[in-house]
């Protein structure tokens, strides 16, 4: 191509105009297929293009260090480090927010975990305080006594997937009141919205930064935050079941978030899904169901 | 007196009238003597009998039968049972609203626990399935990975005393998941006003039958049902500090209820005492705060 439009022929003029235009087609076509790679298609592009997510890091900043004024002026924030995208912008938010020194990361691996490197990483990073937290032996201790209790060892796989998010929140808890914490809830929308979290575990906190932001917008954030790519892109993934989030849904975040922000989703089988999921998993967000009855 | 009264003189006709009205005064003076004892003054009791409970017992076994009809049309109830009068009532009323078949009793000591033949008594009386999870090798578990993780040992003592309900709310749920069950909460209305429970430990459950009675209405409720007495009329206590819940709060649950219920507390320490409590406990029972902001 650079043969083709060099020269000085004064003809040629229209050409390299064109030649730029090509160039910047090209670019173009480029960026799109680089960000399709990554996950973001045109519609969620276009959506998150429009908005200032600077202004939404500093508007969740300054929320933070309200709450924590009117609900804990001197206590810590406690956040379960994950190494996942969405722990790191909690805990990016905290320190902006609060200070490095009243943040307070817990690695809560159960026994061997292979990207704890990373939850290390984040901590580095933030330059937080920091305890790792080694799960495994309450997980064993509560499967042995709940195998003696009821006199079987065959339990089905979404009761043991559901006991380590609740032994992590009463680890965490039992952390965060060593020390007169308040516990962050690292659960972001697009799981809240289709229930992708377990109930009084990684759904209990004390306050929750992210819950009306989707997992594109969560990147976004942290982009403007300037947290480093590898923090942010990694796939989600319960770390329990060996599967990524979007291997157990049956479709992508990216579907997820372009539905959930723009109301479009082609594939009607996906769509029922999502709707599906999320009808089936709202009371997880409901206050819980009291018997009410007329006192006089 | 009864020499007083005795002989057969007619001028003593109207002086027998007035025993009569003596021995009626004097046994309903003994009956609220009685009932002051059993923490029960006259304000309260006046409300008390001015009301049906054994209408808000069948009420109440409508609405777990309604709302179990909707939520879980061949699940089991799965109870905590403490030995308390909650438990007890919670587990009675499910007896009645889904069948003896469909309640399942789960009885989590801690170690030795000295009122374990109690508990074991309701169930046998309310002629449930059970199973009993012992829960101390999970609190073992989870300190030691708290000691080791923290390189510390020296816990508040509020740490510790929330670690068991964690872990039994974590048990009961396992238990449940493994019989695709409902776990019932049995907060009740003067604990949660007060906010005397820990947040996703007792506080946790899918349906709460209790949480808009007051501890004296369980107890009309209870009698109501012809539940044994001794089912409720023990002292409650968390069975964690040794301490019975009047003494950890500095008043009775006498005051409270009549409080709660007809507003009236003449000591004013005592009811400054009570709202201080409210409104410090408020948290556990409102939405999770998160951070909201404008899409556009």
């Amino acid at each position: 191509m650079s043969k083709l439009f060099s020269g000085k022929n004064p003809s040629l003029l229209f050409t390299a105009a064109l030649r730029n235009d090509i160039i910047r087609i090209t670019e173009t076509l480029h960026e799109e297929i680089r960000e399709e790679r990554n996950g973001v298609n045109s519609l969620l592009r276009e959506y998150l293009a429009e908005r200032d997510y600077k202004a939404v890091a500093d508007a969740c900043t300054a929320w933070i260090k309200t709450w924590f004024a009117e609900n804990g002026p001197s206590s810590p924030a406690v956040i379960g480090i994950s190494g996942g995208k969405d722990s790191t912008v909690v805990a990016a938010l905290c320190v902006q927010a609060l200070g490095k020194e009243r943040v307070f990361g817990v690695l809560m691996p159960d026994g061997f975990q292979s990207d704890m490197d990373v939850s290390l990483r984040v901590v580095k990073t933030l330059d937080i305080p920091h305890a790792v937290i080694n799960i495994r032996e309450s997980v064993s201790a509560v499967r042995t006594a709940l195998a003696e209790g009821l006199g079987r060892a065959d339990f089905p796989p979404q009761m043991l997937t559901n006991l380590p998010p609740r032994l992590r929140m009463t680890t965490l808890y039992a952390v965060s009141q060593s020390m007169n914490g308040r516990v962050s809830n690292n659960c972001n929308r697009s799981e809240n919205y289709v229930g992708y979290s377990t109930i009084f575990g990684d759904a209990a906190g004390d306050f929750s930064p992210l819950a009306n932001l989707t997992v594109a917008e969560i990147r976004e954030v942290g982009r403007k935050m300037h947290l480093p790519e590898e923090f942010l892109v990694k796939a989600p993934s319960d770390g329990l079941s060996g599967r990524t989030d979007e291997e157990a849904f049956g479709f992508s975040y990216e579907t997820l978030d372009t539905y959930i922000l723009t109301g479009v989703c082609e594939d009607a089988d996906v769509r029922a899904a999502i709707i599906k999921r999320h009808l089936a998993n709202q009371f997880k967000r409901k206050p819980m169901p009291e018997f009410e009855w007329n006192h006089l």
